[in-house]
């Protein structure tokens, strides 16, 4: 009796186990680049591999690649406003077929390269826009100015590929201040909220809200996606988290980092409240830590390239806010391209651009290469 | 008698042919690029050779070379206003001597390629001046300028030259908004015009006039030469036909499109009238028009390019108007630089920058260039 | 007796000639790059390999390398002011630490690459702040700003680089902007000044001083850093001199050309008498006379490219003055890098960016250089 009893623990036991090992493998197979996703994909219909490619669109904002945090990103946007998911849907799903048609190459298009400018564009339209949700007629502009992304970022990409930099978000940066400027606040069409400068005086200015403070470091990773409510923003940060959660700290970290020099330079409190300190210093944290290989150094690197990035945009959005223009992500961009281009000991931990995985991912390559590296050696040697 | 008769006819007929047949070689002699001039004025006086490189530069702002059309060109310009006809004369023969002292390449200088700049510069200081024609001041900034440009298209040409872009009106879209910086409207020397954006919002906003604005689209032609008038234009316009009729056909088009886009933003009715709204158009679809490979899908793409110049070209005017300053054609040449570094499918029709020639030759030659080919692989075959 | 006298009298003057000899000697040893004393260096303590590299760092804002120059202009700046000589001692001792501790080639640190954008921005930021002298809250953004400059030098050199260019004071023009752009005029911590376009008209114009303006000239060498006054600007000039004479000689060249070009333009006299006006004019000559070999044909090209800064000064001055910011040196910066990138016969006299030396030991070798080609190519004959 005891033995079978004993075999049936041992059994039991095996069994939860191994069901543990099962929902830790599906999540690690649910996390991270998801590559072997693209095998699975290849004999699929086109409009599931355009859904798929979308959502890795959706994501390469926050520089992540996996569909299903793309899912949980587009979700969050619904969430906030469905207005803005549609918006959004729509500009990555316009991008994308226009990269298509324009015969983009087809590695890019499926890693979903050609949609999440398209994306930001059409949020920040809607965002911007001022003539209410449902207004149909932004529709014009919002599928205009997603296609002309596609042309945007394959023309600066042959520029940049010469030092192996990525054209990144700026093809949106770009669309999104044209299309500001063209078509300016009292447009009969498409009319437009001006932009206040972070540095504009407040006339009636109340004590800070530390709390409030707070409550916006999560919003500046919800900011990225031009976002403003609590709890799609969590939302946001966990489809981070699931690709990467390395990632998804650095994210927090530079959005801490960002409000911190918003406290700083004294920006107005709406500014600290809403995220919009924040979401440069996310976006440059981001960089670093996804472009570098982890480690105490990098780290180290990754708050500095938030603390300049922040910096950057409240210089750049005053700059800019002098003519009613919002500096959008230009500062983190503009600071993450200065920082691949760095030399020094900071660019042995440089990933070549077209070699870049999630940060887990890139650290296990880099131990496996040195691991590899080291054999070859020994073997040499014998 | 019948076949005497017969005879005569015949021989009527065939002189008759011969004739059309010279008359019709004679013009085809006269129109593209006119490669062979270039022999035949191998051994000519130095001034005749300046001459006809002066108006191939003429024809450069175009992304013409035909000396004829420079010289029908000139004459637009002296029939709309003598003035601006000589100062247009001064620049073109200003910045040609320029690079011919500094040593500039020859072939380069004979081309016309340094003397674009300098005519633009001189005629668009002309316009913006305030002082009255013949204000002979004028003259010192008119050559300091043109020549200026000759070091802006040689460092920006070394620049440029890594993506096999040429410096296209880059130089002059500088020394313009230099000059234009420095004097400042209410200088004591050389006062100009304040210039006023495109969505300045106009008090007393007439009805638009439909046959002003049509009238409008051939003027956008003239108006890459400043030019305002009607008659000149179409001078102009027929000067861009004798050297390649698919050119002229990509000018009016991008003016049109121009047009319609000026109309779709609600411009003041002044910037549609005078052409302004379709020059920036014009130039983005013959950039496209001139340095791509003719077919279906490159001419879809020229009015693609035509409707990012001219938005873009609203987009500036309204940012570089509330500085008094005006967009010039910063609109068209990024526009046009950033289409010729595509990749994709349509960076197969791009033809190499110093291989540019008229569009019609251009097809005569990839026809004749895939027939070589396709002999080469089956000799091969054999 | 007679023997004796003379050869005494040839001994005292052997001894006299062996004196000045020495003397002659002493200071050609002083001047130049002093190249030899980076072997005695050696295997001294950091902190004087970090005093010689900071004083080299110094004098590399005028094109020069020298310590001793760079200690006399450090003398000169506390000389003007003790706590702008601080701010200057502390931001290049912040930049090159920096440089050190991101791992930056040893080769360039030791040469003071990277101290010199640093030392620019913190005196900068001390002309500018409102806050007066001994104002101690200033050294955390001079800590900062000299900081970022090692990043931004860095990663510009690795873009710039591909064209053989320098990154020159591009760091400091670009941190300095963002500086004032974050802080305002009116901010708590760190208010500054507002600046007045060199074009704004004076409401009680008084007539011009010549003396005055003659005073400017070389006022205009001692704003290069940002020093407004007599002694101490002759004193930097005197530095230039004792590098290079012909550096000093274009220097005071370019600062008359640059003062010239500000009273043809009739800039505010405030602009002229302060030296202002020259100090773009001298660093574009300087840089020409430094990058290129002294010929009559660079000569003349120097003052062109004086020419060019000054205008573009007054230009870019205008420009930025309507958001009430200065143009530092971003003229002189932007058209030196276009005279560096320029073709035609000037680029055969272009010393590549690495070979740079004094202008005296750059025409020596490359008499020395011809010499040998000539020598190879006898030899090679036979």
């Amino acid at each position: 009796m005891w033995i079978e009893t004993k075999t049936e623990m041992e059994e039991a036991s095996r069994t939860r186990a191994s069901f543990s090992r099962r929902v830790l493998n599906g999540l690690l197979l649910c996390s991270g680049d998801m590559e072997h996703l693209d095998k699975y994909m290849k004999d699929k219909s086109f409009v599931l591999q355009l859904a798929v490619c979308g959502l890795r669109g959706v994501t390469r904002v926050i520089l992540a690649n996996n569909p299903l945090s793309g899912g949980l990103i587009l979700g969050a946007l619904y969430w906030a406003s469905p207005w803005q998911g549609l918006l959004g849907t729509l500009g990555v799903l316009a991008s994308t077929l226009t990269a298509v048609i324009t015969g983009q190459d087809s590695v890019e298009v499926a890693g979903g390269h050609h949609g999440f400018n398209g994306m930001l564009v059409s949020l920040l339209m809607g965002v911007y826009s001022s003539a209410g949700d449902w207004y149909w007629w932004l529709l014009l502009p919002v599928f205009l100015g997603s296609a002309t992304c596609v042309f945007l970022f394959s023309g600066l990409s042959s520029f940049l590929d010469r030092w192996d930099l990525p054209a990144a978000v700026f093809p949106f940066n770009i669309i999104i201040i044209l299309y500001l400027l063209c078509t300016g606040p009292e447009h009969p069409c498409f009319p437009h909220h001006s932009v206040k400068p972070p540095g504009a005086l407040e006339p009636n200015a109340t004590e800070l809200i530390a709390l409030q403070v707070i409550r916006g470091i999560p919003l500046g990773v919800g900011q990225i996606f031009a976002c403003g409510d609590l709890g799609p923003s969590l939302l946001i940060l966990g489809a981070v988290f699931l690709y990467s959660p390395l990632l998804a700290v650095h994210a927090l970290l530079g959005s801490t980092v960002g409000t911190l020099t918003g406290l700083s330079m004294a920006v107005r409190h709406e500014s600290l409240y809403s995220g919009l300190s924040g979401f440069n210093g996310a976006l440059g944290c981001m960089a670093v830590g996804g472009f570098f290989i982890f480690s105490l150094w990098t780290h180290l690197f990754a708050i500095t390239s938030a603390l300049f990035s922040a910096y950057a945009d409240i210089a750049l959005s005053n700059l800019m806010g002098t003519v009613g223009l919002p500096a959008c992500s230009w500062a983190a961009t503009l600071v993450a391209t200065l920082m691949l281009l760095l030399t020094g000991s900071l660019a042995a931990y440089r990933i070549p651009t077209g070699q870049v995985r999630a940060p887990e991912r890139n650290l296990q390559l880099r131990s496996q290469w040195e691991a590899g590296n080291t054999e070859e050696r020994e073997s040499a040697d014998v």
